[in-house]
């Protein structure tokens, strides 16, 4: 196991140069956002936060995060101003202002993303104003605990979790973020006794490196229903780990199983995803035997944080609908570019007119029900007892067709995200099965073929 | 109500003419019995049990029960010897033998059924040797409470049962005996009574006449999973109600529930079933659209108790195998005449050709189950984890159609009954749909009439 890590950190690891590159272009900027403040009279003071400022900087990365210090009593209107001000005269003519919780400028500095973001300089994080006022504490925090060593370490499980799919905490993917990575090497003191641990996780840990909180079922309490828990120590109401999705988590937990029984550079540098030939996607769609839908319809102009949450309530409510008139969905996802797709996998599309409603159990009350169920034009027979004894009709399904179904979800938009479901509103279309094909190119193509050939990364 | 109970009475309670009928046939036939043993020279004598010597016999009943009592210390040969000469003197010429746990005689004798039934005069029931020697036992533990006004309320509540469709506890219908009816309305003192205590009846209720389970629990350890215990007054180790199946249990409490809120002749005379004509047979088939077969075969020659077992032991060992194939079965049963007949009814015969396959959850070892599934051809995709955090595999599925499956579990003949599977071992029909319009006659008409428009029989 050591051979491999040594291969791999090898790889990832900045070399000398590059780091000597690195450290210039921070200083350089820390220098030039220092003289525009002057320059302008305002009184705020930059700093270095992120992987790049502590030495756990992937050599894939490109991102530097400067951040722009303002003092706590300045008033909201009056610091948004200002840092917008500081933010833009630092990023130069190249600068592109962007909103999150409130502004900042990204602009491409030599080959690096460059974020020039104003926060507040709080002392007590209980009076936060915005997640961005955290990120200070967060460089503080651990620019004191991890060494150099510690540091290799993290650049190992970063690159772990981005050749298992689970490394970002953006949206779309809802999986370990940087400082999170940070995080779980400082609680285990190595990738490798991360891993060991980590073969043993269920849903529910709790990882609280400050012991926040002396009792454990407090913390359990408090974030019910996430499967990982990593108190922030600078902060204890928020779990660091909050956005780390079941799918991710498990992931996660089934990759560190499997590399322990069986270490290997495929757990980093997983093989590609073979792109299908049109005739290969032919084939794989009719082998399957399955109706496959695609709802297709123009995106709308959201950042992927605003846009995926949306795309995927969407799919959950397609979803939910198809399942409550008795269809089965097999698999479904959701993928976005120019177009937006939603793409829902049934086992059929056709069901029979007659379905099964059954009642409460024995023990319950059923005048109500059938009541409701004896006059019907849509009862077929009942009631009866089943075997189980309970009491059940066969009335008539409302929908025997699964277009029925979803095309009504579409038009009635009840559980959708707001710009889906404008985007929605001004039109959509649908593909079926081989019409699919005429979506087949660029990028969609590539998450087709991978959604048909679906695969843990490392078993590729 | 009471009016509805007199009215009911009046219609099912035979009349002085008809009891006085009854009572002189009754005393011929143990005169008779006496007589023939004299002439034989054995010594036995001869008891009436059953509904006509208490008092609780409908006039839609024609069934009397001689029994022949011989002393406890008979060897058994000798006992079945002797049993058979006197039964079938006694039946005359056109007596028949009939064969239960051991031989006795029927015979049609002026209108009557008469059961002609040797058993052993035991003092000692946990020395009982066949279930026919605990009839003396309930006949005199019962003429010795059931008073006439009690003997009509049981007449009540076997007429409600008969109207309901429970009555019976022949394998068949799997039902309340005559005994268990007579037990009923000792434990709770009317019709009324029992009624209004059945409409809370929960499955697992104890009735213990005698207290002889001064512990419920006990009691309910003893019968697990049968939802109606009654425990014999004779017999402490068996339970009265144990034939009574899930589905007849539901159906006596819910029409318990129905007749306290509305009382009504429906529930003691319900209509008849309306035979469909084969036009509407067509009609309801085409507007279910479901997939309806029947598996036809020769009926083996065997008595009801033997074989709606098996019937239905087969009739569960195809939707189980229909079940594991993912197939959705609605609705099944069997019927049996000259033809036995097993229905199915899917609600799609056609299911794609992938399917998934869910591995343990996150805390289990997963490594066979991988193992087992990533080398296979039959892999389509995988492993990968769904949603809720388990791991699972798309493979292809073995059978896509039902007919594949069942025709492959009626090769296989695996948990069929004995007498069954040698039937279909000599050869069946599948009829689909409109085909089954062939079978379409006699009593399977009145049957597949009653299976499509399904309904308690008072809400009919």
């Amino acid at each position: 196991m050591e051979d491999t890590l040594q291969v791999v950190l090898k790889r990832v690891k900045p070399t000398l140069a590059e780091r000597k590159r690195l450290d210039r272009v921070m200083s350089g900027l820390i220098k030039r956002v220092g003289l525009v403040c002057k320059k302008l009279g305002i009184k705020a003071k930059p700093i270095l936060v992120g992987s790049a400022a502590r030495n756990t900087w992937l050599r894939s990365e490109r991102d530097i995060d400067i951040f722009i210090l303002f003092p706590e009593e300045l008033p909201r209107e009056e610091f948004e101003r200002q840092g917008l001000a500081v933010a833009r005269e630092a990023a130069g003519p190249k600068g592109r202002e962007q909103f999150a919780e409130h502004p900042y400028v990204t602009a491409k500095i030599e080959d690096f993303d460059v974020d020039f973001v104003p926060c507040y300089d709080i002392a007590d994080l209980g009076k936060i104003r915005s997640a961005v006022d955290r990120s200070p504490h967060h460089q503080r925090y651990m620019i004191e605990r991890l060494s150099p060593e510690l540091a290799d370490e993290v650049l190992l499980v970063k690159q772990f979790m981005q050749g298992i799919g689970t490394y970002g905490a953006e949206l779309k993917v809802r999986g370990f973020s940087g400082y999170l990575c940070e995080l779980l090497v400082l609680s285990h003191g190595s990738f490798r006794k991360l891993v060991d641990a980590a073969s043993g996780w269920a849903p529910g840990v709790i990882i609280d490196i400050e012991r926040s909180y002396p009792d454990p079922a407090e913390a359990r309490a408090l974030f019910k229903g996430q499967p990982l828990i990593v108190i922030d120590p600078v902060d204890s109401s928020r779990n660091v780990a909050a956005a780390v999705s079941m799918r991710n988590f498990a992931t996660f937990v089934r990759a560190c199983q499997d590399f322990v029984r069986g270490p290997g550079e495929q757990f980093f540098f997983p093989k590609p995803v073979q792109r299908l030939s049109r005739r290969e996607l032919s084939e794989a769609l009719e082998r399957r035997g399955t109706k496959l839908y695609c709802v297709a319809f123009e995106t709308p102009p959201r950042v992927p944080d605003v846009l995926y949450p949306q795309l995927r309530k969407t799919e959950r409510a397609l979803v939910a609908a198809l399942t409550r008139e008795g269809f089965e969905v097999l698999r479904s996802d959701v993928w976005s570019d120019g177009r937006s797709i939603i793409l829902l996998e049934l086992s059929t599309s056709k069901l029979p007119r007659v379905r099964v409603h059954l009642g409460p159990p024995i023990s319950v009350e059923v005048r109500d029900f059938i009541e409701k169920h004896l006059p019907s034009k849509r009862r077929f027979a009942g009631p009866f007892v089943d075997p189980a004894g309970r009491l059940a009709f066969e009335v008539e399904r409302k929908y025997t067709r699964a277009e029925q179904v979803f095309k009504r979800a579409l038009t009635e938009r009840g559980a959708f995200g707001k710009h889906v479901a404008e985007a929605l509103a001004r039109g959509y279309e649908i593909y079926e099965g081989v019409e699919i094909s005429k979506l087949y190119r660029g990028k969609f193509a590539e998450f087709l073929s991978e959604y048909l050939t679906l695969c843990l990364p490392w078993y590729r």
